[in-house]
C-alpha cells in the first residue's frame, strides 16, 4: 500500500465516525412536519375569501411598532348569526377604541368595551349598532352542522387514526378547521385550541353578541366547546395578544389599579372594505388533501431526527392546520 | 288581607323573578372546580419539600416591578440525574446572569447561556460548573418509573374515567404530577402541559445537561414526551415568562437585531439554602384525595351556572393540580 492511499484510508476512516461510509445504508432523515408543509403543492393550498379576513389594529407597543392582527372568521354552517353581527359591529366602526380588557394566564385575552361585561367597569357602556341579529341559545344549533340529522361523516386524515379520539370525544378537521363530533349521532362543532376566537357572554341564555371577543392563549379549554360560540381563529399577529401583561382582577380582567394596562384597539375592518392595495391575502392548506394527511401523520408521529419515541399520535389542537400569505 | 300582608306577598312575588319561590325545587348549583379545591381540608394538601423549589429572578420589569418565578422540582424517581445537575448550576450560581434566549410563541420559553445552544451566539460558551453528573441517553429510562418490572398502577381519580384515554395513550395523575403511561406495560412518565420544565438539549443522544430550561407556553407539546427529560413545573410567576416578547429568529430565539429583548435572570436558588425568612413555602392537592377526585371530575363536567353541555372528559392538561402557598 502507498502512503498515499493509506492517507486516504485513514481520511475515509476519520469521515466514517460522523456520516456513514456508504449513505444508502442509512434510510434519508424523515421530514419534519414543517418540511412536509413546504413542499406542499400549489394546488393544495385553498384560498380564503377576503371577506372573511378582519384587520384589527391594535395602538403601537411601546417602542412605536405597528401591532396588526389578522382574525379568519368561520365560513358556513358554524357560527353565521354571530359572525353576521361582527362584520355589522365592525362596518359600523363599533370596535374602534375599545380595548383589551381581560388577559388571563394560560386562558384567554378579550377585548370590547371596557363598561360592558368587565367587574372594572366604571362608566356606561356603550350604545350597540343597529341591525344586529339577536342570536339566542336555541342559536347554538348553528354550532353544529347537520344538526340531528344526517350529514357527511368528517373526512380521512390520511394514515393518521379516521378520526382523532380524544377526552373530548371524536376530532377531525373539516374544511381547513378542527372540529369536535359525537361517535354515531352526525353533528360536528368547532373547538377550542389555541387562537382560536370566540364571543364572551354572561350566563345562558345569553349568549353573546359580538361585541366582545376572546382567543385563547394558552391549554386547549375544551370545556368550553359547545357552550360558547366559536366564530374564527387569529391567523396572524398572535404575538401581539399572547404576550400581553396579565390582568389581575377577577377572571383576568385588569384590576383598578391595572387601567393603564389596558391595550386600545385602534380600528377592526372586514378585509374586503379595505382599499385593494391594503388587503391582506391568506391561504390554508387543504385539510382533505395529501399533503395535509402526511403532515398530520407526521406531527403525531415525528420521525425527524430529533426524536427518538413517536408519540403514535397528536391532539386535534396539536395538529394546527397551516395558513400562510399567498405567495 | 290586611294590606301589610299584601305588601309582603307582593314582596314575595316580586323576589320570586329573580329566585325561585322555593329553593327546593331546584337543586343547588353545582360547584365550580375552585369552590371544590377551596373547600378541600388541610388535611388533603401535601406539603412540598423546600429543596426541592428554585426561586428564580428575573430582572425588574420596565416599571421596576420585580419578578420572581416559583420552580418545583420533581420528586424521585424521575429525573433525578438532571435536577442534581440543576441543584449543582443553583450552587454554583452559574446560572445568575444567564437571559431568556427564545420566546416561541404557542411553544416554550427557554434561558440559559446565550453563547451555548443559540443559533445567535456571537461570543465563547460560559465553562461549566464542576461535579456535574453525566446524564446520557440511557438516562431517559429515569423518566420512566418502574422500569419495564412490574409497579404499582396510577392511582384511580375518582368518578373519572379512571385512566383518561387520549390521543397519546393512557394518562393519570402520580404523587401531584400529570403521568402518561402505557395500557399495559407499566412504564410511566411525566408530560408536557402548560408551566411544565424541561432540558434543552441538542440532537440525540446528547440529553442536555441541565444548563438550558424551558417551559411550555401553549398547546400542550405532547410529542416532546419521552424524548426530552421534564424536571419540573412552574408553580408561581408564570406570566413573566409567559408574557416576555417573542423571537423572531430561527425556533423562535431572539434574532441578532432583537438582543435587547433578552431578559436576564439575575439569580436562580435552591429555597432551602436561602435564609430561613426568604424561603417560600408550597403544598399541592394530593391527587389521590377525595377533593382532587371531585375536582378532576368537575373539571371535565362543568356543570356550574355558566356551562350548558359538560365535555364528559378532561385532556390530563386541562387539569391542572392545584398549588398554593401554604396558609
Amino acid at each position: 500500500m502507498t502512503r498515499p492511499l493509506l492517507s486516504l484510508i485513514t481520511a475515509l476512516t476519520a469521515l466514517a465516525i460522523s456520516v456513514p461510509v456508504d449513505a444508502q445504508d442509512e434510510p434519508p432523515a424523515a421530514p419534519s412536519p414543517g418540511e412536509i408543509v413546504a413542499a406542499a403543492p400549489g394546488s393544495e393550498w385553498v384560498t380564503i375569501p377576503v371577506s372573511d379576513l378582519l384587520v384589527m389594529a391594535l395602538a403601537p407597543d411601546a417602542a412605536g411598532k405597528e401591532r396588526k392582527v389578522i382574525i379568519q372568521l368561520m365560513p358556513a354552517p358554524f357560527s353565521q348569526g354571530w359572525i353576521d353581527n361582527i362584520r355589522t359591529f365592525a362596518r359600523a366602526h363599533w370596535y374602534d377604541d375599545i380595548t383589551v380588557n381581560r388577559v388571563q394566564d394560560n386562558y384567554v385575552v378579550q377585548w370590547g368595551d371596557v363598561n360592558y361585561d368587565n367587574p372594572e367597569a366604571t362608566g356606561k357602556a356603550k350604545p350597540l349598532p343597529e341591525g344586529l341579529k339577536v342570536v339566542d341559545e336555541s342559536n347554538y344549533a348553528s354550532q353544529f352542522w347537520c344538526g340531528h340529522h344526517i350529514c357527511l361523516p368528517p373526512p380521512p386524515v390520511g394514515n393518521l387514526r379516521r378520526y382523532l379520539s380524544s377526552d373530548y370525544g371524536w376530532n377531525s378537521f373539516l374544511n381547513g378547521w378542527p372540529i369536535g363530533h359525537y361517535d354515531r349521532r352526525q353533528e360536528v362543532w368547532p373547538v377550542h385550541c389555541y387562537g382560536m376566537v370566540g364571543v364572551g357572554r354572561n350566563f345562558s341564555p345569553d349568549t353573546g353578541s359580538g361585541a366582545e371577543l376572546y382567543t385563547v392563549i394558552g391549554t386547549p379549554p375544551r370545556h368550553l366547546d359547545r357552550n360558547i360560540a366559536l366564530v374564527g381563529r387569529v391567523i396572524e399577529g398572535m404575538e401581539y395578544l399572547s404576550s400581553l401583561p396579565r390582568g389581575h382582577g377577577d377572571l383576568g380582567f385588569y384590576a383598578a389599579d391595572e387601567a393603564n394596562k389596558r391595550t386600545p384597539i385602534l380600528t377592526v375592518r372586514v378585509a374586503s372594505d379595505l382599499p385593494a392595495a391594503e388587503q391582506p391575502h391568506f391561504q390554508y392548506l387543504n385539510t382533505d388533501g395529501e399533503s395535509f394527511a402526511k403532515y398530520a401523520e407526521a406531527r403525531a408521529n415525528r420521525r425527524d431526527p430529533f426524536f427518538i419515541v413517536p408519540a403514535g399520535g397528536a391532539d386535534i389542537c396539536n395538529i394546527p392546520v397551516p395558513v400562510r400569505r399567498v405567495p
